[in-house]
C-alpha cells in the first residue's frame, strides 16, 4: 500500500494554500523577461535552457507560499534539447524542495513496456538492475487514453507503487483547444467520446479512493467549456479536475465554477501565461508582476471554490 | 516549397533497399546484450544511456544497408532522463549520417504553441532569435489525434517548412495493442472512431501529395489487426501507412499484405524485439543474430510487398 493516497496529498495541499490555483510553468523565449534573455543569451539551445531554469526557479520563489501546485509543460523544455529537460529535472527538484506539488504536463501514451517506460520516468521511478532511479520524479502526469485501458495501466502501476506516498495520473478528457471537439464530441452509443474516457476514469480511479472521497485517476477538462465540464462533473464525481485554459486562454472563474465539489475540493485550476507572462519583457520587477498576477488569480477563484478548512 | 516531398523520400528509400522493413530502436536495459550491461554497468541512469547508445549505434551499422528507415521509441531513451535524450539525439544524428530516413516514435500530442514546440522539436527546428536549431531532427514523427485538427497543425506546418526536404507526420489511428478498441472502435456516425480519424487524416495527406500519389500525413495501424488494416487501407488510398507490431507482438506477413499498394509501396513495417533482442543476451556475437532477423524479415515481407523498380 502507498503511504498516503494522492487524492488526500492533493486535498491537502488545496487546504493549506486556501486556493484550487495552479501555475503552469511554460518558458517560451520570445515571452521571457527581457533581462535573462540579454543574460543568457539566445545564440543556443543551451543558453535558453539556462534561461528557462533561472526564469521557472524564481517563479517558483514567488509563488510557493501562494498554490499547491504547479505544472511544468514538458515539450517547451523538449524544445531545448537535452539540455531542456535536464533544466525540467532540476525545475522539478526544486518544487518539491519547497513543499509544492508537481503536475507533469506531458500527455504521453504508448502501449505495454513502453508505456511503463514512460510511466516509470515521470511517476514511479526507472528499474535498473533491481534499483529504482527516479527520472522525472512528477507527483502527476497527464495522459491521453486514445489507446485505450492498457495503454493506461502502466501509469496506474507506477503511481501505486508500495511503500511511499501515492501519486496521480491525468486523463484527457475534454481538452480547451477550439478544436477540441473534432473526435471528442463525436456522439458513439448515445454519448460523445469525452464521456466514454471520461466513464473510463472513473472506473479506473474509484479502483483506490482517498480519504477525501476522489480517487487517484483526475480528468483534464479545459476551463474554456463550461457546459462541458458541468456535464464531466456529474458524470464524474470521483475525480480530481486538472482544468487547463484560465486566463490567456479565455477560462474565467464562472467558468470553472461547475468543477467543484461543495467542500471547493476536487479540481485545481491552471494558469501559465496569466501568471508568469503578464507584464512587458523589459520591467525589471517582473517578478512582482508575477506575485500580483498569482493574487489576482487567487483572489478571482476564491469566488467560485470556497475550501472549508478542517 | 519543400525540396523532395516526404512521401517521395520514403518511397525512394524503400525502392532502394528493396523493402518495406523498418527496424525500431526500444532499448531496454533487461535486454541488452550481457556483454554491453557489464562493461557500462547498471548502476546510474547515465551508465545505461551509454549502453543504450553504443547497442543503438551497433544496430544502425548492422541494419543500415538492408533497411529504409529506423524508428527509435523515445519512451526508452526518456526513461535513462536527460543523458537518454542526449543518447537519442546521437542515434539520430547518426542514423542519417548512414543514410536512413528516420521516424521518432513520441506519440507527441498538445495544443497551440505547445504542439508547436514538441513539432519543431521532432521535425522542424527550434527557433531562437530568428535561428533555426534542430533537436531531435528526425524525417517523420508519430503524433496522437485525439485532441482534434488544431493540435495536429503545428506539426503539419513544421513538416512543410520550406526550402529543405519535407519531413512527414504519422496519426495514430488503429493502435497494436490487445486494448485498442476500447475507444478506437466506438462508433460514431455509423463507423467506428478510427475511421473519423482516418478521414481526418485523408483530407491533411491529399493538401500535399508528393509525386508517387501519397501525401505526408501518415496513418499508424497495428500489424496485430488485418481486418482493420484493409478497411483503413480502402478508407485511405493517399497515405503511407506505419504498421508496428510486426513480429513479437504477433504480426507476421500476412497479416500486412492488406497495406501495400500494387507497386509494393504504401506501408513500411516495423520490427522491434523481433530483430533487436532475438538472441541469448550471453552471445558475444549479437550482431549476427541482429543481421540474420533483419535478413528474414526482409525475406519474409518480400513475399507481400513487390517492390517494383521504377
Amino acid at each position: 500500500v502507498t503511504a498516503m493516497h494522492f487524492a488526500d496529498r492533493l486535498a491537502a495541499a488545496v487546504r493549506s494554500r486556501g486556493t484550487p490555483l495552479c501555475v503552469g510553468l511554460d518558458p517560451r523565449w520570445d515571452l521571457l523577461p527581457l533581462e535573462l534573455r540579454t543574460r543568457h543569451g539566445g545564440g543556443s539551445l543551451q543558453a535558453a535552457a539556462g534561461a528557462f531554469e533561472e526564469f521557472c526557479l524564481r517563479v517558483l520563489d514567488v509563488v510557493a507560499p501562494l498554490v499547491p501546485v504547479v505544472k511544468p509543460q514538458s515539450a517547451f523544455f523538449e524544445a531545448c534539447g537535452p539540455s531542456g529537460l535536464a533544466a525540467l529535472q532540476r525545475v522539478l527538484h526544486r518544487a518539491r524542495q519547497l513543499g509544492l506539488l508537481t503536475i507533469l504536463d506531458s500527455k504521453r501514451n504508448d502501449i505495454a513496456s513502453t508505456a511503463e517506460a514512460y510511466a516509470d520516468a515521470a511517476l514511479g521511478g526507472v528499474l535498473l538492475d533491481g534499483v529504482r532511479h527516479p527520472v522525472w520524479d512528477a507527483d502527476a502526469v497527464t495522459v491521453n487514453a486514445y489507446l485505450g485501458r492498457d495503454a493506461v495501466e502502466p501509469f496506474l502501476r507506477s503511481a501505486r507503487r508500495d511503500g511511499r506516498d501515492g501519486r496521480g495520473v491525468f486523463v484527457l478528457v475534454r481538452t480547451s483547444n477550439p478544436g477540441a471537439g473534432q473526435f471528442q464530441d463525436l456522439v458513439c452509443d448515445g454519448r460523445p467520446l469525452y464521456l466514454h474516457v471520461a466513464a473510463a476514469v472513473g472506473r479506473w480511479t474509484r479502483e483506490l479512493l482517498g480519504q477525501c472521497g476522489f480517487g487517484d485517476v483526475g480528468a483534464v477538462v479545459g476551463a474554456t467549456h463550461p457546459a462541458e465540464l458541468a456535464v464531466v462533473r456529474q458524470a464524474l464525481p470521483e475525480a480530481w479536475f486538472l482544468l487547463p485554459g484560465y486566463g490567456a486562454q479565455g477560462g474565467n472563474a464562472a467558468d470553472v465554477a461547475g468543477g467543484f465539489r461543495a467542500d471547493g475540493l476536487g479540481a485545481v485550476v491552471s494558469s501559465s501565461r496569466g501568471i508568469t507572462t503578464g507584464f512587458p519583457a523589459a520591467d525589471p520587477r517582473w517578478e512582482e508582476a508575477v506575485l500580483r498576477a498569482t493574487h489576482s488569480a487567487r483572489a478571482a477563484l476564491s469566488a467560485v471554490s470556497k475550501i472549508a478548512q478542517i
